[in-house]
């Protein structure tokens, strides 16, 4: 099967055409019960609540047809399987499998892709053995005091995904231990980690598919300076994530090395080692394992081919319907949940990386706009800070509310006859309602023109199961609007200039510290230039 | 003077015009070195380095005539004299005199508004003697034990600006002083926060102007319940930062109140006790002084006409051309350092609060755009996210880099011949460029279209002082930007909505509390109906 523009499937024009008056709140400025009601898909523990969408029966049908026509979950399912997706025809591209789902397709007896999933099963029985031995007190420190803190040293995906996940699940933590992230090359970054950490009960977690991220390296080289003036040795101390067979996949630097794989995106691999090793010590082995059941979950039922049974799927279609019929340029992703603080900003790499792209699987240009730029906090703080403009701004902003019943440390207060996780639920349905309302006054200060988009995904409570589930889920939903726009979601090609500019200015650098009076006098200047005028040579 | 619209200026068309055809970096793909040379601003410590932005001479000047057109800096001075300027006129609104710029006007003779001035000087006498008893001892806990450790209660702009400065300088920090916030009502912000604190050595900030914010109030209440359980008396422990007169403002039940005042606005108050407080406590007088210092220095050099001297008058300007003239809907705010880590999350809070307004200052609706989405993550973590789409992405997203020649802690390795930090600088030096020009190649994959809009905004380290004038020219940015939108960016009527049907939702949790049977049977009945939807109401 060929895949298509997004602009060459017949139900494109229709949808065009409804976009013209799409389902209008301000007329009677409330959402009906039933209309409410009507509007609810449920999926893997999760519910979506959609009725605050611009949307009716037709647009609903109209955008079944689009999933149809496009063969999105076919190939979705085409995906799992090992397909390599990960190329433009008829282009030098990576030319990959994308298998970010085998990582958790370990529960089946028939695995879509038996090659990875067995893969994932030897990483996670290495893990747990692992895991084990720091438990047992196999593996200790030299003075035979257990680890109690962890550093991971990654960046971008080995960064902001494990991240999300911990700062979600820490309330799940084994008591007394930690973990700490290093990923910037600011040197300030390690710096304000390492001061204040027992480094002789630390263990450093490196994280890099390649071996050789910039990055990476330097903040590696960066902490083992700190353990050896410390007369520790990082040998000991010291736990790889990496490709197999690459430059640090060493045992004579590394106490264990995990393995990843090239069928696995970076921003898709918080559920390999690149997050399982790091969660594995906070979280316990079990820990890893429920996260895994709760994503397998999702990429079972995200075959369903009824959209309005698929919350992903029908999440990607309101999505388009957002940003390429209603002309939205942005997505906000408001969790309402403190867990979830790091949670957008782990979105932002994987959707805005995956789908900001311009070219389609053909390598011609795009007639429509592709990725959406992907932004948010949590509620209710955002309500007291950016709300202003999506409420009253003159740019429509599409809103995916997430949220929980309950709280996750049942830690709680009776105020005013409600409880504080109360307030937090009344609040976010509260804003789905006022956005999609708005509301008319005679001051004008006080109109809201509604109108503005928006759904609720919510689940009984945040978890490792349910934390699995929403990656997930937004997996999933990623993966399948890079289907519709006829797009490669799965490589970077954007990320390379700014490296081989960085390159260019870092040889004047190093020229400079040998040769005082070097003077950066090449062809095109452009970079020397800047460099002066930034004062960056000043010393 | 009367204020006027933006498209009501004699520049605007020419401007329009201008647009046609901005500055094409995509036909020689270089910046010239004279360019580059030749488009940078100095001001309090700061170069804006802007040779990337799609302007000319013809640009510039036009900007020029935009700006005397709208009197931008005279009513700036306005402002900062204390003209009430918070208001609309013809209809209800705030009718308040603007002046966060008074909190750190205590350096001249002849401060602009003289009362208000010599307020902040009192706060901070009281906040020198608070810090000095703590320093000497006069203020212990009832063991006679030094504080370690503040949590500062508030939201939004009590919350934000804040946090943002306390990150941006731990470095500076007292040793074995720390701070912790809590804001979010989530009960799991404050159950994690609370979760591992000695709570004997820690002192609470709470911070409220009106003494009624729903989030604050009960997280107070949640965290005097915690000092209670473990019998610690909690006037001995609390310190209020609100109005005088306030509810909060009691000696009963606080050790101190400190206060701040109508004419501040809560996201513009990081300079007043707000912010003060609690970083006295964690740097030090000094530390606060030195940012007040940083801030002033601005505030003064903020008044220049020529907008090329005028570092926040340029970027409101380059802004507006982005934005209004080139039609981009966002700008992304890309700090390389560490340390700024919650600086963007501070500006999305003062920038979009400010001017995501959709009716001018006599109440009419506005023609044209007001306040862009603020969005960003430092670098160089935001390369390794979503730096792919603002490379190749179908959205053009204006950039403003901001980098510090030197780091903050001096703890720095040479790898390759280069340090961390010239690698930090060569990376962010080598974004600028690479947006620029882009890149043309026979893959179209590693076609980059270029002309995408950028500035850096470089100092030389990330101080207390620099800090101090960083955060005020964006707060006379974003002032420069609503004269210039002829908007009030003082006020935030886009709040209430949301406010008022979260307390129609709360009042169902409270009747069901009190009676099971209730069924929220009420006439327009979308609160309940979603209420019941979400599962909220699940037991």
């Amino acid at each position: 099967m060929n895949p298509v523009d997004l602009d060459k499937h017949p139900s494109f024009a229709l949808l065009k055409e409804l976009a013209q008056a799409p389902f209008n709140f301000a007329s009677s400025r409330v959402v009906a019960a039933d209309r409410i009601k009507k509007y609810v898909s449920s999926m893997a523990g999760f519910d979506l609540l959609y009725s605050t969408q611009r949307i009716d029966d037709d647009v609903l049908d109209a955008l079944q047809a689009l999933a149809d026509e496009c063969r999105v979950t076919e190939q979705f399912k085409t995906m799992k399987s090992g397909a390599v997706m990960n190329r433009i025809e008829g282009f030098d591209s990576e030319n990959r499998q994308v298998l970010h789902t085998a990582t958790r397709d370990v529960f089946s007896d028939s695995p879509a892709e038996p090659n990875a999933a067995g893969q994932a099963v030897k990483e996670l029985q290495k893990l747990r053995l692992f895991l084990a031995d720091l438990q047992s007190g196999a593996i200790v420190n030299k003075n035979g005091e257990a680890f109690t803190d962890m550093v991971q040293v990654g960046i971008g995906g080995s960064d902001l995904g494990p991240r999300a996940l911990y700062h979600a699940l820490s309330a799940f933590k084994i008591s007394g231990r930690r973990v700490h992230f290093i990923s910037n090359v600011d040197p300030d970054d390690a710096a304000s980690v390492l001061k204040g950490l027992d480094l002789s009960r630390t263990l450093v977690n490196v994280v890099s598919k390649s071996g050789s991220t910039l990055e990476t390296l330097t903040n590696e080289e960066l902490v083992r300076e700190a353990y050896k003036r410390e007369g520790l040795e990082p040998q000991q101390h010291f736990v790889a994530v990496t490709g197999e067979g690459s430059p640090m996949d060493n045992p004579e630097s590394y106490l264990r090395s995990f393995y990843m794989f090239d069928y696995i995106g970076g921003r898709y691999s918080a559920t390999s080692m690149v997050g399982g090793v790091m969660l594995g010590f906070a979280l316990g082995y079990q820990g890893v394992e429920d996260i895994l059941r709760g994503a397998a979950e999702v990429d079972a039922a995200a075959e369903e081919k009824d959209i309005r049974k698929n919350i992903p799927l029908l999440m990607a279609l309101l999505g388009v319907w957002n940003h390429n019929f209603l002309n939205c340029e942005t997505v906000a992703v408001l969790p309402y949940s403190q867990g979830l603080i790091r949670f957008t900003a782990h979105l932002q790499q994987c959707d805005m990386e995956s789908n900001g792209k311009s070219i389609n699987r053909q390598g011609a240009d795009l007639s429509y706009q592709s990725g959406p730029i992907v932004w948010g906090e949590p509620g209710t703080n955002g309500q007291h800070a950016f709300y202003q403009l999506i409420h009253q701004g003159t740019t429509v902003i599409p809103v995916e509310f997430i949220g929980f019943r309950k709280s996750q440390y049942d830690n709680d207060i009776l105020i005013k006859e409600t409880s504080s996780q109360e307030k937090l639920l009344a609040n976010l349905l509260a804003q789905s309602l006022a956005l999609a309302t708005g509301q008319e006054h005679e001051n004008p200060n006080k109109r809201f023109p509604g109108n503005r988009p928006n759904s609720v995904l919510m689940a009984d409570r945040l978890t490792p199961g349910s934390m699995g589930a929403l990656l997930a889920l937004y997996e999933a939903k990623i993966a399948f609007q890079g289907f519709l726009w006829n797009i490669n979601s799965f490589d970077q090609e954007g990320v390379q200039l700014g490296k081989k500019l960085a390159n260019q200015l870092l040889d004047h650098f190093a020229a400079r510290r040998k040769d005082n009076t070097y003077d950066g006098n090449v062809p095109d200047g452009s970079g020397w230039a800047l460099l002066q005028a930034s004062g960056a040579l000043k010393r």
